[in-house]
């Protein structure tokens, strides 16, 4: 009886769209790139955003204590609901409170930021929108939106005014298939903090237009001295904010997988649509590890202040050991960041005649020197690379050393570019 | 000069089409019902697939311990590759060697087996393509393929004959859109085990019509006695099989969320692409939690066998026991599992002249009896409902008495049936 419809002779199993247009364009930036240490130096990788690669900052004894506590729950076992317990639901609203007002019901708990991210783009965004993201700025949104026909445009942000947004810029670029605006702050590479102020003008913008805003606040509170911490949720009069936030790196904790989503949305304009969607996509993988939900209660209460501050006073000790560092390197030009855990340096390619663009400078400073930093066509771009600040004092300083002999080896002041132009 | 593009004057932010379509028919089904218990008596209930949720059933000591000594490890910390550390996917790899010879670049970790169906789905079909699921079968092909535009067909699985696959159907749903058939063996909600010969048949009309295989074996080893477990892709020639699993069910933990793809090609079939595409979708999210793929190793080497052969004894003992009672309620017709951890049992709906359905025959023994079981409906297949064998014994004996004595409150035997339907 068997109606045979399928006109297939030969096995032919394609991947799908989604699938092949899911990339990580720094894995795939980073594996184009000649990186071959040189034998004779110890690698230093100052590329990796993982803040617990080198073992010198780990989670305080509170928040492993608090995990070691679930193992033991029988309820740490069971399935959670797909949006989160209510008790981790309600100890991040409380831990968010100064986003603004919260219930638990404002909060989807995710499998770390990137899942969070993953709900609000894909409750936000048909096939065919776009999402306006920073330039520089961090690639998951490459990566999470263009396999579902998402468009990504760009807004420039200004090296020269502390990364703050080109305003006009970032307006230029909404249109009538604007889907959000992403703003990442503290920035993941720049390492730049938006003061209310500003915060405000880009909210100005969002309402002026009704874009919804995605606030990428992986890096909440990795703040240096001096500055001060403003959750763009929480000024915002009318422009919902879908807040994204996790354990990940403040918590030191990025292998454990937990983030979350808050809603805000104080004038009701997202309706029981985005909220009833976000809890329909949190149903695909059914959320995040119940030990950590478990454990999530105990980790946001008792995390004592003082770990927040040593840690914080490691980075930016880092950032002014690289800056300081990093000045003498001629042909470099570093920009100081005020939070988040990276610093991006302008690489002043015309004075390396050698090299073509920053790839071909950040290669040649493995080969040679074995110190890897990320090229700045990680982040959409040209001629700055990222460094991290989470590692080891000594190496930070030996890796600023190679960086500087490097940058000396093989710079060509005027005259002599001259004549190599001329040969 | 800001460019103003947009000519939207009022908010509106719209979930998209896949935060819409995403919807988990069982929740939906049973939000519908009317399941107020009886107060006078303590609601028994019969419906939810969590193993953990009475207490009776927990991890073994080894499992508890290897999660213990993993949150020790600074290692357990930080990030893992997106597909997984290679030593839980190695050991991923050895336990599962009764599907065939894998190599842990064929296993791709995932957060619970509903996130590896996701990434087989995903990777295997296009919008407009389809895939083949079973009736009566488990929701979450639905939750997760409708939103992306992946249409859903259905084979029929025969309940007279130990709920085997009707070969014919399955191979007249087949077309030239059709991107996998999926094989959920042992069965939710069926309990039924196919053997050897019954999974070659299977195989023989997937390789006819080069169609590759989804086997879901979350239930996998969950056989009762006399009868053996065969994986589906332990046998394939040529068909490429992408097996789901996980820690969830066999190892009481569903809330951990562990769960991995296991990609078996024998001829190559796949090729890069699918390997590559399964990779690149893993990006999304960066895994599971860390914790639990450091602690992986020890659990699947350490958990006795004991323990496993425990769990399976009790669950047998209460299919035999449900089984035994429910043969005793007039009007029904429990088929006996021959594993996983459910049973149906057949409404005979036209014995019930009250009821017009099996929901509302479950509305009512909830409302009268505070026993609450699946409606058929929310595996597509109406007329009957779904029993859990996972509840304590006493328990399970209780809700039997109550079953039989609702059944024989509300059967109407055929000459008072024929009044009825006279009046
Ligand atoms: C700006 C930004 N957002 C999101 C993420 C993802 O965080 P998670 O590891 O919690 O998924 C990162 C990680 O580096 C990040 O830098
Ligand atoms: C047949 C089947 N597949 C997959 C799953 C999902 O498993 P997990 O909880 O690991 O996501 C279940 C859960 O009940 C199931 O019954």
């Amino acid at each position: 009886m068997s109606r045979r419809t399928r006109s297939r002779q030969e096995w032919e199993v394609r991947a799908s769209t989604l699938a092949k247009k899911t990339t990580n364009p720094i894995r795939r930036i980073v594996e184009n790139l000649q990186v071959e240490p040189n034998p004779d130096k110890e690698l230093i990788a100052l590329s990796i955003g993982d803040p617990t690669t080198f073992g010198n900052l780990n989670p305080p004894e509170q928040v492993l204590q608090a995990v070691r506590d679930s193992v033991e729950l029988h309820t740490s076992r069971g399935y959670a609901p797909s949006k989160g317990h209510y008790e981790a639901r309600a100890a991040v609203a409380k831990y968010s409170a100064h986003q603004g007002d919260i219930s638990p019901d404002d909060v989807i708990l995710a499998s770390g930021c990137s899942h969070a991210i993953e709900l609000v783009i894909t409750v936000l965004a048909e096939s065919g929108q776009n999402i306006i993201i920073p330039r520089p700025g961090f690639s998951i949104y490459q990566t999470l939106a263009l396999g579902l026909g998402i468009i990504i445009k760009y807004y420039n942000l200004l090296p020269n005014k502390q990364w703050k947004v080109d305003l006009d810029d970032l307006e230029s670029q909404i249109d009538d298939d604007t889907a959000a605006i992403v703003v990442i702050n503290p920035s993941n590479p720049c390492g730049s903090v938006y003061d209310k102020e500003h915060l405000s003008e880009i909210l100005d913008v969002a309402s002026r237009n009704r874009v919804p805003i995605i606030a990428d606040e992986i890096y909440e509170h990795f703040i240096f001295s001096g500055n001060k911490y403003t959750a763009i949720s929480s000024i915002s009069k009318d422009v919902p904010v879908l807040s994204c936030g996790g354990l990940t790196k403040r918590f030191l904790v990025p292998g454990w997988r937990m983030g979350w989503v808050i809603i805000h949305d104080r004038n009701d304009i997202l309706g029981k649509e985005i909220r009833a969607g976000l809890m329909n996509l949190s149903m695909r993988i059914v959320g995040p590890s119940a030990i950590i939900q478990r454990a999530l209660p105990a980790i946001l209460e008792y995390t004592p202040q003082s770990f927040f501050d040593d840690v914080l006073f490691f980075i930016e000790s880092q950032a002014k050991l690289a800056y300081d560092e990093l000045r003498r390197a001629p042909g470099l030009r570093p920009i100081m960041p005020e939070g988040a855990m990276y610093m991006m340096i302008e690489i002043k390619i015309s004075y390396f005649p050698e090299f073509s663009n920053e790839c071909d400078f950040v290669e040649r400073l493995v080969s040679e020197q074995s110190v890897f930093c990320l090229p700045g066509q990680c982040f959409d771009y040209p001629n700055y690379m990222r460094i991290v600040l989470t590692i080891p004092e000594d190496k930070m300083r030996e890796a600023c050393q190679r960086i500087i002999i490097f940058c000396k080896e093989h710079i060509v002041f005027s005259e002599k570019r001259k004549d190599i132009d001329k040969e």
